[in-house]
């Protein structure tokens, strides 16, 4: 199995301005294609320190993915310390050049005399597109133990059939970046790697702790199985990552297929989506299939399951009406809760969460509401009612659902996986 | 100046599960007394690679900071492998045996056989106390060009008084990292670098881009420079990082504040706060230091003003409504915007705009409203209105101003820079 190794260059990650996003992406990008990263390094902008981690890294793996320092300031100096490395020189390459000019032509901009740089690459390496900025990426086949055949004439390195290792340098910035390794580097790994076929699907789940799934799924999890089954845990979403490998893409294909129905099956209603889908997403759509809308109130969550559903392009079509009513008097006025009602039972409550809910549809005129009342902390709880206890109330044709919900941790936590348990309730309604 | 270097490890860091936040907060930390980092190293749980990028980072710097590694489990490897880089054994410490029974103690827990390996720490080693977990750091001094003397005996390995490089390993967990490297690591540093007393103090902007602030300063931003300024962004929010060293931490005290006041003059109002205050905390204060109250009408930004606004504990003093008027019948029905005012000029219109915050002020009886009406995109946009044209208004007894703004990027930053520029409104009229 190939190996991979990421390098970082950039001042910037090591004075705490930038948090390295860029090695978390292609780390599991690779191994989504069977490619276990081993080591990543972080440099400052120095050529002496750039080559001796090149070193390193060709020495930890097959292959090295580098990021950064292709800009055009003086500071960028990957450049110059990829043809060090390689014991070349940078030459000028009349095809990078006339795309360079083109770049700002186009734009109605005068080219910086500081981009012609980024025409130049060394001596017997490749370029590599980059469709979105200035910067052209760098690749180069090397063999760390034949390094005195490399030659400065621009012929392959390892002409003789020898395969050695792969070296991809590519910009720092992360949207030039994905792209390019998407466009290009993905197919030159699939080639280098003997075209194993890697198929990964991913479904999202919501509803139960990343323990509790794990144990559902029992043996399916275990390392080392083919397909192999990875979960990672954000902000409340538990996703699987199915990974399927196989000599034929097809086969890989179906063994991944296989393998999401049978846990589909295991984990029933806790499987909200696939791939990049958040719960919005899947409510929306279903919203806007079945041609239903919906409304909420919400007091704790203050905005958040609104924020949440219209972050959602084409929310329009089934949000209309959202309220925030965070006092009492905004519940009274706005949805009609009756002030009896929170006098009886407390702001924070099952009726006044279904009265939000039921306020909230009547006036909205929508086929579904939320509302949502709790206390979302760090003050405000008592014993009865702790920091964390939130109701969260769907209100349709049907009748209304309440639930009473504990949320742990900070007011952060608390008001997101309230907002986005309201949105589960909604799906799983919209799923009769 | 001494130099620092950063070792990570866990496979979690190398897998795509989990961004490495950890090398930029010691980053900047570490940068804030007086420290660049030169490099870090991210290396799985595997005690042959430990030892290996122990050895590149004693070799890169004079400070090595590890972090992970340290918890009870078989995958836990740090412990071992910072034993074999000393050449010395792992010895039992009875005193952090206590300590470790006595964390399970008081949680009314057994505590598992598996925690037992936490501790042991090599010989001649030292414990640094973790106030909020399990497992204890380690820091050793080191002197690798006098390898041959360290001794598993227990004593200190530069009895004779040779000046050493610092190792500490930490935690992986974030919350205790951060505590012990305040506590206990912090302390050990500045002896370390001799007492050069440094002081920070961080200036939160909005308003104008980066490139403005720093043609603004002028030379103040200038490198190398005692106070250094310097400038990061994250979500719009500038942060200017004024950092000074003196041999004495009152001089440094002075030096900071006497450069806090030249900068707060050159920017003026674009400064809206310092250390960690987000706009809507100042927004916050603000409003409940001045008794007064606020009420939101949201279009385009669907919550997220009134999500900032609820983010801030206690945030029910003065935010008591608010309303997502997403569809044109909400913004009559719910706010009383005339139907011909959007017929004539458009939901999206500097007239709807104020007529939202109006009619929100009137309804909930505030002392301020903010109206926001836009187009997110990334549909919706025509030649005259385009993606990203938002009108803000903030209503008050002093009449109502109105904001035209043309933001750029996609629907999240659009949505999230509209919100930050209303709360930014609303600051600036406080501040009369």
């Amino acid at each position: 199995m190939k190996k991979a190794s990421i390098v970082s260059i950039g001042n910037e990650l090591l004075n705490g301005q930038t948090v390295n996003t860029n090695t978390t992406y292609l780390s599991s990008e690779l191994l989504s294609n069977g490619i276990p990263v081993v080591s990543s390094y972080t440099i400052s902008d120095d050529v002496d320190a750039i080559v001796r981690v090149f070193n390193l890294a060709v020495a930890d793996a097959d292959i090295v993915l580098v990021t950064g320092g292709l800009g055009p300031t003086d500071d960028d100096l990957t450049r110059q310390a990829f043809a060090g490395y390689l014991g070349t020189e940078l030459q000028l390459q009349a095809e990078l050049l006339d795309r360079l000019e083109n770049f700002f032509k186009k734009r109605n901009l005068r080219m910086p005399d500081k981009n012609k740089i980024q025409a130049y690459i060394p001596a017997g390496a490749k370029p590599i597109e980059n469709s979105l900025g200035t910067a052209p990426g760098i690749m180069a086949e090397v063999n760390p133990v034949r390094k005195l055949e490399w030659g400065p004439k621009g012929r392959s390195f390892l002409s003789n059939g020898v395969k050695g290792k792969l070296i991809f340098a590519l910009p720092g910035v992360p949207s030039e970046m994905k792209r390019m390794f998407a466009e290009s580097v993905l197919s030159e790994l699939q080639r280098f790697t003997g075209g194993q076929a890697v198929v990964v699907r991913k479904l999202r789940c919501f509803g139960a702790g990343e323990s509790t799934i794990a144990e559902m799924l029992g043996p399916a999890c275990r390392r080392g199985r083919n397909p192999l089954v990875n979960c990672t845990v954000e902000s409340g979403i538990i996703t699987l990552h199915i990974i399927a490998s196989s000599r034929d893409k097809d086969a890989a294909r179906e063994m991944a297929k296989k393998e999401e129905k049978t846990i589909r099956n295991m984990l029933g209603d806790l499987v909200y989506g696939a791939a990049e889908q958040r719960l919005a997403d899947v409510v929306g759509e279903k919203l806007a299939q079945q041609g239903k809308t919906i409304a909420v109130a919400e007091s704790c969550t203050g905005g958040t399951v609104a924020r949440l559903l219209t972050d959602i392009p084409g929310a329009s079509k089934y949000f209309t009406h959202g309220w925030i009513t965070y006092s009492n008097a905004a519940k009274t006025g706005e949805l009609g809760v009756a002030a009896d009602l929170i006098d009886k039972y407390g702001a924070v409550s099952e009726q006044v969460a279904e009265a939000m809910a039921q306020g909230a549809r009547k006036k909205a005129r929508t086929d579904f509401a939320i509302g949502i009342t709790g206390i979302a902390g760090p003050d405000g709880g008592t014993e009865q009612k702790p920091v964390g206890l939130v109701y969260i109330s769907v209100d349709s044709d049907n009748g209304c659902d309440t639930k009473r919900c504990l949320f742990s941790h900070d007011r952060r936590s608390i008001r997101l996986r309230a907002a986005q348990t309201a949105l589960n309730m909604l799906r799983l309604k919209l799923n009769i």
